[in-house]
């Protein structure tokens, strides 16, 4: 993961239903080349292959199940995003939270795998239960935030500070990166400023008017 | 949905990682035109495009979760099943069970999308609950004989009959199909006498040495 | 089950907390006795075997876990619910919805066991699945309703109405009760008058001023 | 939490049915009094009350559900296991897992009610990771070993071992408890050596002939 990152979590929004994955992710690369910046996305399961193998910059799956390969009907192991090619998964995300233990699991199986994993959660102390696991990066969502266009950096800087002290208290290698409510310049300028190392971003990119426009807006505030 | 029937569920056995699950589905296609049987095959979920856009048989998804597009990070709505191509989806295999609620709300989406429905039950009374949800097809699956190589039409003739019962009392229009267990000719034989309409396979045919071979097996006993 | 029946649904509200459970069943058993009218009730978990010990009326759990005695932690099976002298379970209400196989599993267990089963269900299409399992009868209550004040038998007497049609057409002896949004004697009268056997209320009843006052009402609906 | 202690999780074995988890209660309180060791019991929900008021050892919940009092059915808040009396309350147990998420919020509003938890782990990275979120200890029980009669102790010290190093790296202050297979006098010895400070037992003691023999035997070992 090279820091910082702008990551868009395309989620299943019906402006990325089938193709329309593919393109959002040609325009992320497209900035991330003229800017020089960091972009990474991560696609619907079901584009995942399409987009891996559309474009250069990094792409994650939206999740993994705690399986091995073999008889289970309707899961997604680890070794059938790596095949892909993606480079990594996002683990706990407040939409599809994991079972301790099974998060665990999937987060050491992914570094045997060499798979990156970025793994969410709600609050500094959940936060650092996260980083005692030893992922590439937490990500610090309050869920309250999610969606609103209520910038966690301008509404709560609160809970990125307590978080990343809380995270380099058990881990200081591990980077914190944010997200829920991210709007615009400033709001990632000021998440950098408290000390995280990227952006997890959603509806703010994936229902912009012009992707183009505001992932720009969003990247060259990494710069 | 043609019948009588065989659905290959690939399940996610290493057998079918990556490109391999297209390998399979032609192999699939190519018996299905030579036998003039109707054949479907349910992929890997990464793999669903690929194998939708590449052989011209039914392809079902292998599951899809209770929600609508829209934030949700990881999931799997109907409508982004459907606009792979794929014809259907299986639901409420034993390995990915479903909660009733959502069950019934996934059968009438997918009703309402043109989506069909091979809803699986693990016993006769589970199956007729199931009938009473008017999927497509409801498919009866004792979970303690699946992968066992002890098909369920020899040792639990009884589970099969009294399912076709119960079914026919709650909807006489809802076909019912088989699995667990089924690895030959006489298997698949002997369910279609007990008056189901198709088999569900997964590992007889996913980690047979030549998938032509078994295909060819189990798809004549149809005809 | 006694028809017509009143059951109350305590759920974990801070009004039953602790001995406050068994006031409030008192005040039901003094009412059904003056009334002559069938009512039940569902306290806390942590207060069932309380109640039981300390009224004469029906007593149910409000859940219970598809699991045998045994190496399970935490777990509420069958066997620990009847062993208190309750008379029965509520299975799958909305805010604790059950997998479709571990229902059939409950359902089917709780009759051998001589347990009565009250399964609740969303909409007409569940609550025929769930009469397919032949619990001792099905309560349907639009969740979008329950706790609102706006009685499933004045906003939605359709749903009733088809709910009522389809359980008959599964099985004409499984009764169906409703509940969501019940407040007053005449939403109560409604309910009956749709074919309805019997109500299944919450907070109308727990957060009412006056326990005896409110439950009164409701049971002279049921005369 | 009084150290070291002797934690018997009953599960819902059948030999605790009814008022047999009182009886196992009073024996624990018996052999704490008589060897002047901690020991605490973790009964059935349903017998939590009953158990609570006739012994004067601490006494913990099974679990607890992650939700506020309220319109919740057939959960369990804190808020009702702390009003029965109960000191605390084991959490993600193997047998009984959780959201990472909740988990968090559980621990953090336990805290606040003065309730105690006892958090579980199956390995050290996740036990690191409970420890982060500061509960009153951490237990270790590698699930491959529970209820086998092979002691983690005995099979399993590196994982003992690594765990108290990796707990003490996240937070000096919490104690590490252990459990898994125990069986003897000198499992708990080897345990104990190995830097826990404690043992949660369930079938080597609800499963023994004699349960004040065994009680009193693995109790000898912590003093």
């Amino acid at each position: 993961m090279k820091l910082p990152i702008l990551i868009i979590n395309m989620k299943v929004y019906p402006e990325v239903l089938g193709k329309k994955a593919l393109e959002l992710a040609k325009v992320a690369e497209s900035v991330a080349r003229d800017l020089g910046v960091s972009i990474a996305v991560a696609p619907p399961i079901t584009e995942l292959r399409t987009v891996v193998e559309g474009v250069e910059i990094p792409v994650y799956a939206q999740g993994a199940d705690p399986v091995e390969p073999g008889a289970r009907t309707g899961h997604i192991p680890l070794e059938f995003i790596k095949e892909t090619g993606a480079v990594g998964v996002i683990l706990n995300h407040s939409e599809n939270r994991l079972l301790l233990n099974d998060l665990g699991w999937l987060v050491g199986r992914a570094r045997g795998l060499g798979l990156e994993t970025l793994v969410c959660a709600p609050d500094p102390f959940t936060s650092a239960a996260v980083a005692a696991l030893e992922p590439t990066a937490v990500a610090v969502e309050p869920p309250e935030l999610i969606g609103t266009g209520k910038a966690v950096s301008r509404e709560r800087p609160d809970v990125i500070v307590r978080t990343v002290e809380l995270v380099r208290g058990v881990n200081p290698s591990i980077p914190v990166i944010t997200g829920a409510g991210i709007e615009g310049f400033d709001d990632v300028k000021k998440a950098i400023e408290l000390g995280t190392q990227g952006i997890l971003v959603a509806s703010a990119i994936v229902k912009a008017r012009d992707w183009r426009q505001k992932i720009t807006e969003l990247a060259n505030a990494l710069r």
